[in-house]
């Protein structure tokens, strides 16, 4: 961290900041940067803004990351992360496909078959909702947790699901494959801990008004925990924007990439909002180097009582994972869990 | 809700979207706009993204509020909430101060004791802190709370603080008047319905991201629960801006008293993030309507472990509160708390 | 501006940069910076992307403003802005009130004689506008320009009206008092310069998505073609919130007041975009200290072909004229013009 | 357009609404919803507005599009743009390459003549300049403007460059090829009705915080001027993150593609604002469904005075053009202009 004086800053100045600085325990340096005095301090997590009262102080510029355990998951070929039979990252690209809820256990079924055969590396489904009106349909809860374990094994396919409270951190855990955090909860910190402490795999959504640091910080907290199995997951940012749900920052794909090493997915069904510009969204993911997508797949959305709009019908579902294979094989990557299924029959054209 | 049918849409569409909304129980009526059809729905929870789907539709359009127990609470002169001697709306204004965190038992009673001499509602302080990021000071937890306690009773002032998990409610309960959601929780449900149940009051401060509607409907969690006790405070919105940390949405405090009759408050010391803004923040606050203000405090903020930048020094606090009472008066208002109290004597100018 | 190298760059790096520095005939100094290497360089000028991209630098930072000129008009008291007989600045609040677009000459002189008689300090209309559609009404053009005239004149006012095109300068300049840039073309640099060049009085907008840096910016082009007399308009940012069709930056008015001597107004219609909350915003406007006011006020907004949702009825403005006074009195200002007028008599209610 | 009425809305308010109607001549239809009167109003430029300021009105509702001209593009196959022997569009993919501003002719030659050899379809290259501060480097004029036209023709491409004034466009149509609308000038009607009324082909930019309704009713004003010849150019939009300097909307693409007929192209380079992430995002772009890219290259930007940031060297460049023509590839389409040419050798490694 560079501190700047200004230019009137005197001995006492001086003195103010070299002793806060000591009273933190912290080591500084001292130099001169043309007229003015500046200090050199080591150490990311510096009050700077207590730095920035004291009389004098013209500038705090922080200097490297705030993420050193993040930064860390970067070396030796980066960290991979394996949820049952799928990999994600590594050159492996992973699809997560299901219904936005677990609304019916045979439904679900249909959803899971189809997903499976088509290519997809694992099962989503949401149990315990976070619905921005308590009026809203809240989600199966504990049964519908056990019917979409059920519907994942019988296709063989691992499955993931959303937590809303660190109470139900067990018995999500007990039954899911992969846990997921939903945007809205991404700093819910006690619920972040108790994800990671379980050692599965947990899937971060950003928050839709995140920025990078606020998301590896979150991640921090998971990785200060113990847990390095962490999938980032990209999900669009609040906008004034009316076209998309949320716009999808598809830069901080390769932003990331370039950065931390764990696995980055791109959901462009909640990004979308509508399912028509869902396909696009997913092909540009993967093209930018995303490791893998979550969509939201079902047959017969007009019945369904969550996120309708977005949901993709299950023929355009078979052809973006065709459009993921091409984009992947372009790069030399293979889609993971894919290649041992045959294709599925496309359905008769059915209005959506 | 209407349904907006397109000029194509025939019989089979029409009769698609009447068996869509009579499978839902709900009540429906069809009629003519111009050449199309479109079809009346009464109810707020209507699923219309699935209704979107069906062919033909070509608009939805919702009518009306999703929040009706908020919409309620505006009948028969609004909804103040007293905190110990204070309350806010109904006429009187009351300001909430302290320190953004407890640190030092000592400098909490330095605090308390002038900002109750000042004029002063209730005393805040942080104690479970949600920070950003896991290297920085996590609050001084239960023994901070205690301190907390004793400092409010000490000046006889009532005291707020923050909760983050739902498993520490009961515990805040205990010891604090007013229970305080942070912005970054305002979508944290089963936090919010925790405290709800609890029947304290509850200030709940909207997310930097999240519009009216959202932050009305976590409030809806909170009418659900029972608990009608419940203070509005906007703290700015996230922004593409960097002269302030967010930006003070001004004019959600009228548009919030002109549709809920609960109280309406503003924080600018986290709008701002400066401490020479705060004061005309604060005014600005005032002027439009707002029933309080929750701001930081601190003499020595070059000390303190967070958000030092916005503490607002002794002397500009005793001058803001002079100035709330003057603006409160042009419209025959009140400063709640404070008459009975004489003013602090100002300090020696001290640096910041 | 400070160029900070990273741990790896060694002497032929250093070389480098300096080369690259001095081929742009810049002072520079060498120094230390714990382990690092770090350049200070003087001027705000200096091509940082550049030298971002030498091989070796880590971090290069600005120091300082890129806005001289705007800096300057701070020293000896500012630089309030006179138009006829009004003032905006210095201790005087100003308002500048009048119909969206001059539509109708006879409905204009009406809206003079009352916006005059409340106490504004000039009249607005617009006669160029700049709709975002080609399809609206563009604005009644040279002969409402010369109604607008009129009418002013009619009640002793000062006028304003908006510029859209460099070709139109010559002839707004012979017929308006103060030349209006509207927010979209706070960027037409060469619709600036020209309109600084005549020497008049502009009212310069910010751009709904501008920062403060660029609006300043803006102001420097001005300021280099000569032209000192500007006023600041803050009229609301783009958002994703629908609440407001702006969000007001109530934050930049003391912002910029500590910075730049010019004065500073805001517009509280076009952020509102609704007339209900048009009192509530221009009342926290000048408790934030804004110098003055823009404000569109009709009496018969249901017949008008622009904006009509935001204009505010005769009996409100003259309230808020009220207001106005005494939240200028609290500051010790005075509203400008006003005090040789007698208000004029409310109207009887008509239903807006 | 529907004019919902309030439950307590009587006869005098439904005579007034439909007087309202008839003194605009428009024609409208009384209805009922629910319990409710509703009229139906055809026409997409009624004055929304003045009909909400009606008693007993509690909602307006527009229906359908306000750019007619825009959407009728869409028709028999779309409206391909032919800039030179580029093609734009109907499944040919133009890539516009080329320096951020043309500073030095020679180096211009060089940059031409790589990217002529890569593929390319077009040279850009500024030489009129909207900078955002007055002591920036504001371009070469006129002069640089013959060498843009020079090194085009000596490659045998088309060339692009930027149009800031009305009063140049006489002298930049008879030297550049395309004409390039920068997005801080979208919303300066006079200057894109004198661009359009030359007949040449226009690219329009975006602006960064446009919706896309502005941006259509932007192209709305050169369709009425005549001109059809239009591409569009997303080039990213203002928002609170750093790690990219303007957040790319690669859901616009593909929704544009729904609606309209013209060609679609995306600015990796001043989204990202780094080299570094300009080919994954142009990636993206292409695998969205883009008619094309424009991107800013340069072999030596650390000498260059503008945007050196962004700008890619040659072998990154030359690779991209490889990806792009597998990408269309993998669509069927074509890269315009390219396959005449052979690839570059790609150069020694340069640092950058």
């Amino acid at each position: 961290m560079i501190i700047l004086l200004n230019l009137d800053a005197g001995p006492s100045e001086r003195a103010a900041v070299r002793a806060a600085l000591q009273r933190q325990g912290l080591a500084i340096e001292e130099s001169r940067l043309g007229e003015r005095t500046a200090f050199w301090v080591e150490g990311s997590e510096v009050p700077a803004e207590s730095l920035a009262r004291l009389p004098g102080v013209e500038r705090v510029v922080p200097v490297g990351s705030r993420s050193p355990l993040a930064d860390a998951t970067r070396v030796s070929g980066g960290r991979p992360v394996s949820v049952g039979s799928a990999t994600f990252g590594g050159g492996q690209v992973g699809v997560i496909a299901g219904p936005c809820t677990v609304e019916d256990a045979g439904v679900l079924r249909d959803v899971a078959r189809f997903v499976a055969r088509a290519g997809a590396a694992a099962l989503r489904g949401g149990v315990f909702k976070s619905r921005t009106s308590p009026h809203n349909y809240q989600g199966g809860g504990s049964s519908a947790l056990r019917d979409l374990h059920a519907a994942a094994r019988e296709v063989g396919l691992p499955c993931f699901t959303e937590l809303t409270d660190p109470r139900q951190v067990a018995e999500v855990a007990d039954w899911a494959d992969g846990l997921q955090i939903g945007a809205r909860q991404m700093q819910n910190f006690p619920l972040l801990i108790e994800a990671a402490r379980t050692g599965k795999p947990v899937l971060l959504k950003r928050h839709m008004s995140a920025d990078v640091e606020e998301w590896l910080l979150a991640v921090e907290y998971m990785l200060k925990a113990g847990n390095e199995k962490i999938i980032l997951c990209e999900r669009g940012l609040r906008s004034a924007e009316r076209h998309v749900r949320y716009l999808l920052d598809i830069g901080v794909v390769p932003w990331l990439k370039q950065r931390v090493g764990l696995p980055v997915i791109v959901d462009p069904s909640h990004s979308a909002g509508d399912w028509s510009l869902v396909v696009p969204l997913a092909r540009a993911a993967v093209a930018a180097g995303a490791d893998g997508l979550i969509v939201e797949v079902h047959h017969r959305p007009e019945t369904t009582r969550c996120d309708a709009q977005q949901a993709l019908p299950f023929n355009d579902f078979a052809r973006l994972m065709q459009d993921v294979r091409a984009l992947a094989a372009l790069d030399g990557r293979v889609v993971t869990g894919s290649p041992a299924r045959e294709p599925p029959p496309l359905q008769a054209a059915a209005g959506a």
